[in-house]
């Protein structure tokens, strides 16, 4: 039941390839969370070739390859940046590590796919974009609840064909399992990881960027609290956030580690979208009660109520565009600038937070 | 299609009389909105006997006594004062009268029933306080979004009971139809309104406040906007706030007119409650693309997921509660501070909101 903790759920698209079997050599470093996982199948189904493995922790390293066994072990990140072979490097370490990582990868020239939340300092985000500009290699962020999410991609594509006419508002409720006794120790050290606005808040201020079209935004209040575990001081178990984006549009979120043991899945994420013409519900993990599945689009607009669902149906784009973008030099998967300015968004948001509880 | 645009959505509960016929008799004055009816069954169900109806308009007073053909025309609301036998007097008059026609009613001796938003001022807020204070007479508000909805009902039994812990936050969703063309012309008058936050934002507060069982709490943001009818320019067609209560809980709403033609309903008001041990979400008056009644209950607790359909099963004891409140000296319908605090909490919103859009 490993997708109840959410730990190392792993959704899985459509296999799509992009390029032939060898043209995108890549690497896992850094295991630290299971996303690495879901990270990797995306890439693999895009066409991409997994070829190396590192984690300081072998036991990582060998539960990985349970899953990716063509990933030989590499004795050490350098050796991975030493193989001139290699196109990108994807890591989920430690979120405090991202930032480090990504400089060594980038600085070896080979583009990066960071795990959310990519920083958890300003300093970090500032010399990625200095690097970014410097290299003009990529710095990609997996933002998994958009672009791993059939019922999001769908919606994204919904608003593009104006289905809802202008986005006035994105809400976002992103509830986790907590799942404490499997979590290891950086987990509650907020030096590590960063802040809940940081952490979990990230998806939320991607999609918000995303789906109203803006291209920056402002935060106008946030807070924060650890109401119920005395026991990890350091852990934030509520945030949320409100925002204002350049455009007018506005953005919601809560992210909490309250998901109780009795639902399906590790998370019921749900996301509306408010539009002039529609709104858009997205039930992305499960349908409470309804359906055990994940990727519902339920949508209303001027001619009724529709209910979409997307499982299997829409597959995972963005690990194809990525890979086109670090061999054709384009930036389509997600903007350079837009990956950033959401890490960004999380920072504020969790440096302008107030503590509640 | 009444229902539809939501103007005179009456909900029926179960009838449980709680007096006997003639043993509590009331008056309607002020039928502005549409809302006089839901108010007025709800009393009727109860055991109340409606005996006056006035308004300025005979045109209103006759689309009432087509309800309630019991009701006889009064000359004046002096009138209905006047008359020792009432009791009670339910007015649902354009927001900025509700507060002067409740001195009026207190000052000769009667309880009242305003339907929301009760104030659009302070002054008159401190004016009703006062009159309460030295009457000692009832001042009740039909929070209709709670005490007129099964589901939101059964939602606070549920939490009584602890099903779901401490409650930490309530999220709600307000979208309304807009119904332009069928709406008055003080519906569009802010001076007349008082703003989104005030007119359907006074809901969720008291929602909140109810469910959190927290006696005040304060705005820590707000906002309003005017996105999409330049055509009103005194309409706020959207608005939001975050309030934080005394015991440490949080409250986020949203209010909007943006219910499209295509939802079978004026619209799809949802409540999500978080606890510490488990999550409540109502789904009000539909659930969409599954089931046009309303009245849904889903909950997840430790030990799974729930669908709670509580149509027709819960009724609306507050106004029962309302009645014997007023016959007997008690204060168990909605307790006034409480009812009072609601209002002031969205007076608060209302000033606070910054300007979007």
């Amino acid at each position: 039941m490993a997708h109840k903790n959410g730990m190392s759920y792993a959704p899985r698209g459509k296999s799509r390839p992009v390029v032939k079997p060898g043209d995108f050599r890549f690497a896992a470093a850094g295991l630290d969370h299971g996303h690495i996982i879901a990270m990797s199948q995306g890439l693999v189904d895009a066409g991409a070739q997994l070829v190396w493995v590192y984690d300081p922790d072998a036991a990582k390293v060998e539960r990985f390859r349970a899953t990716f066994s063509q990933a030989q072990p590499a004795p050490s990140l350098e050796a991975i940046l030493d193989d001139t072979s290699i196109r990108l490097v994807a890591s989920a370490a430690v979120p405090s590590d991202r930032g480090p990582i990504g400089l060594k990868v980038l600085g070896a020239g080979k583009h990066y796919l960071s795990d959310k939340a990519p920083f958890t300092t300003r300093e970090q985000l500032q010399q990625a974009r200095a690097k970014v500009e410097a290299t003009g290699l990529h710095w990609a962020v997996c933002y998994s609840e958009r672009v791993q999410n059939e019922a999001a991609v769908h919606a994204g594509e919904l608003i593009h064909d104006g289905a809802i006419g202008r986005v006035l508002q994105v809400l976002g409720l992103g509830p986790h399992r907590l799942s404490a006794p499997d979590r290891p120790d950086w987990f509650f050290r907020k030096r590590h990881y960063g802040g809940i606005l940081i952490d979990i808040g990230s998806h939320q201020i991607e999609q918000f960027l995303y789906y109203t079209g803006a291209s920056s935004a402002e935060v106008l209040h946030s807070k924060v609290a650890n109401y119920h575990h005395p026991q990890y001081p350091e852990l934030e178990d509520f945030g949320d956030a409100t925002l204002l984006a350049d455009n007018g549009a506005t953005n919601y979120f809560r992210v909490d580690w309250f998901t109780p043991d009795g639902l399906g899945i590790w998370g019921d994420g749900r996301t509306v979208i408010l539009g002039t013409a529609g709104y858009i519900e997205l039930r992305k993990y499960i349908d409470v009660a309804r359906d055990e599945t994940g990727d519902h689009v339920y949508m209303v607009d001027g001619s009724g109520e529709h209910h979409i669902p997307v499982h299997g149906k829409i597959g995972f784009p963005y690990f194809g565009r990525l890979i086109l973008d670090c061999l054709e030099g384009t930036d389509a998967a997600m903007p350079q600038a837009h990956t950033f300015r959401a890490a960004e968004l999380c920072l504020e948001a969790q440096e302008k937070a107030m503590r509640v509880g």
